[in-house]
């Protein structure tokens, strides 16, 4: 159910996987590890998503966040269209090295989401609730523009 | 490549699923949705984990996190082994509710790793490393106890 790529490193034992210093990301059966991105001074959660093992080494490389659209089937460089660049302030990788944290500043508008709310998440599911309803957005939504990358 | 579940509400329309006050969350191919946990007041992020409809159901009906394992395969109700319970203090979804975000409370010893760190993200990857090595951990090892829940 997951896969190495030879652009990182090995984890021959579980024990070096979740205490060692070898990074050895999991990739699942798609070849993708999903990410989640919270703003750095905030810790606001931003956004969830995917990186293949190209995206990944750009966004350690360079510094900003890269990831891989499900939806265009391709490398996305987040904020080439929007201007929402997200520069990396800290990478880190959880116990068994299969999800990715990226805590960045955002630049632009400051903002992250293709519908146009700062963050993702701007909607609550109740509590006790029946499942079926959530409450209206309560995230800022910025002024238009592009927001599709 | 997603999937609805008859528990909760129908998005008959991208701008319903993402503007709406209906909750359709959207199951993956395996019939789960992706979670990311936060500590609430802190906003720490926990863990990255995984829901089927059922475990989405039930934390939402009894207000603590329940769980899919995908390593054992059930239903797992977080802190029944560890007393590391997570009171769900917020549920949110996202733009197009492919994910859910919990902001918790942690009962016990206020840890979620299995691994026995406060945080299941206690290594950093370096920026402009060589892909292969992390730092080592700077998250709180709790004193040991049962961690396998």
């Amino acid at each position: 159910m997951s896969t190495s790529s030879p652009r990182f490193g090995t984890a021959e034992t579980k024990a070096q996987l979740e205490e060692g210093t070898v990074f050895a990301p999991r990739f699942d059966d798609r070849g993708l590890i999903p990410v989640v991105t919270t703003e750095a001074a905030t810790g606001q959660l931003l956004m969830h998503a995917w990186m293949n093992d190209e995206a990944l080494a750009r966004t350690i490389a360079d510094g900003t966040a890269w990831y891989w659209s499900r939806t265009r089937n391709a490398l996305w460089h987040k904020g080439d269209t929007s201007g929402q660049i997200q520069q990396v302030v800290e990478m880190r990788t959880d116990c068994d090295q299969d999800t990715i944290w990226l805590r960045v500043k955002v630049a632009g508008d400051g903002g992250c989401c293709h519908v146009g709310y700062q963050s993702c998440f701007y909607r609550v599911i109740p509590a006790g609730s029946d499942g079926k309803t959530l409450a209206s957005p309560d995230v800022k939504k910025l002024p238009p523009h592009k927001h599709n990358g």
